[in-house]
């Protein structure tokens, strides 16, 4: 893949998903020392990023493998992105779900179009369950972040960042899977010559803080975190890519995700959710990292349920 | 007063002031079967359009008067608006406050250097207080709503999203004291040749609603609403021109306004008040009134305590 490949995927899904805004909050830069350029992706089409990379990968496959549709297993936004942007291009979308997960999310996918499937809430039953599906209808199965076509789909948020703010010294995201923060690296290893990337980790769920410093794809022993999006591990296709340009991971407790949540919703009046407020939450605790700079924030996804938030 | 004063009005608060974002949503448009166009002075400084009474209103003064200061009685935004204004242009402010008031409002106003001076609970103590600073101090007294260049002020706001929208068939505010739907009904008689203006207000505080078809201001025998910035009654110098240019007053009820308040949060991830949320239950409320029209809905505000939500 090159830059031409990144510039095509996303003339490809423009038409399926919003260029979203880009927010500024003096307050924040002033408590952060630095200046924050906040790209809204909870605004984004069903509420994450997500969209960008489901829209990728549908768009990808042939037309002959878009009649046998796509499955995935996810209980999160990419069940959701995955559903909207198969509805939107006329594709039957297969979610295999576990079937404890919360009934607003179910409600979300079904809002969408997208057939539950559920199965037992162990790894082993979810995988098993798509690759049935994957069988018996041809479906092609889309990964929520160690895919191609999902990470080149998730660049397009940091293309369009540094496309309104081309002199940003740093990108910071979210880690969870490292679809996101793949695909915002190989944005600014393309579009910007300065441009550093770093992510923001939780503590309890620091697999990929460790898999730098390993130099292996580690996994999580404990994933008690608020930040429900970010408990998946690395994979083989967006690991090699994190390892080469991910300049450092910052590692945030629960109580200073919940407080960069917070500062978030009152200072700037926007809803985003606990894992989205990991990138936020790790530009106030290493302020020397950001010192001065002009900072480049990651807003991941705004799908929370207001009636039970943590503060 | 005519066109050239608001332009004046725009030009001189423009450098205290945001040029707040609109922004639109699908879903809403599709459940309320018009096209809305959202004005979010929810983003605007300190969270709500008050800051551009406020601003209007102390650059309105002599240097001399600025040096004597401003008092004004509020405990909502209209109290963080003179505080943070004052602040800005170099002028003290005190703020006649009830000694029952949330710790949360007495903080933001600290936080921008406004003056608290403590009072009873009650009208009248509110304003006595008020008056015994502005003779004691030679402070300007500033009033929330019923004040000329605080309405002017205010209707910057529709000025902006008519120069966006210039089609818009009909502006909704939410009434409370008056100055937001009065300053609006300006802009649009100078600005649109077709823009109506719509109210929307509790029916737990429908004053404003009683007045219109009165022909007099009437007062709320019940205040009794979660919309705690709309509580307030009309004045004389705002009814004459909401009697002359308003459309229509739509009243809704508290679960309407919960509801309409929630769907916004959800479904455009920004965070409103209560009070800000009456202008679209009014639209959900009332859907003949706005069918197929192209709807400015002002969101007023954004100012909430996250740890006690309605909902």
């Amino acid at each position: 893949m090159n830059k031409e490949t990144l510039i095509q995927v996303k003339t490809r899904i423009q038409p399926y998903i919003h260029k979203t805004p880009v927010l500024t909050s003096q307050l924040l830069n002033e408590m952060s020392g630095a200046d924050l350029y906040f790209k809204c992706e909870n605004f984004q089409k069903m509420g994450a990023f997500k969209m960008r990379g489901a829209s990728n990968a549908i768009l990808s496959l042939t037309n002959e493998e878009k009649q046998s549709g796509v499955v995935t297993h996810s209980s999160g936004n990419f069940a959701q992105a995955v559903s909207l942007a198969a509805q939107k291009l006329g594709v039957k979308a297969y979610i295999v779900m576990p079937e404890n997960a919360p009934q607003v999310k179910k409600n979300a996918v079904k809002s969408y179009q997208g057939e539950i499937i559920e199965c037992e809430s162990t790894p082993q039953a979810r995988e098993e369950t798509a690759k049935r599906i994957k069988d018996e209808k041809g479906a092609s199965f889309l990964h929520p972040s160690n895919q191609d076509e999902v990470i080149y789909g998730n660049s397009t948020a940091a293309m369009e960042l540094l496309e309104d703010y081309p002199d940003l010294d740093v990108i910071v995201t979210p880690i969870g899977g490292g679809g996101l923060i793949a695909g915002t690296a190989l944005a600014t290893q393309f579009f910007s010559n300065k441009c550093r990337v770093v992510g923001g980790e939780p503590m309890e769920a620091d697999d990929a803080y460790r898999s730098l410093r390993s130099g292996k794809i580690e996994t999580n022993t404990t994933i008690n975190t608020i930040a429900d999006g970010l408990r998946t591990h690395l994979g083989d296709r967006n690991f090699p890519i994190i390892k080469k340009y991910v300049d450092k991971i910052i590692r945030v407790e629960e109580d200073e995700i919940i407080e960069a949540m917070q500062l978030i919703w009152e200072r700037m009046k926007i809803i985003i959710e606990p894992s989205c407020a990991v990138s936020f939450a790790a530009v106030l605790k290493d302020k020397n990292e950001f010192k001065n700079q002009k900072v480049g924030v990651i807003l991941s996804g705004g799908n929370v349920d207001v009636k039970n938030l943590p503060f």
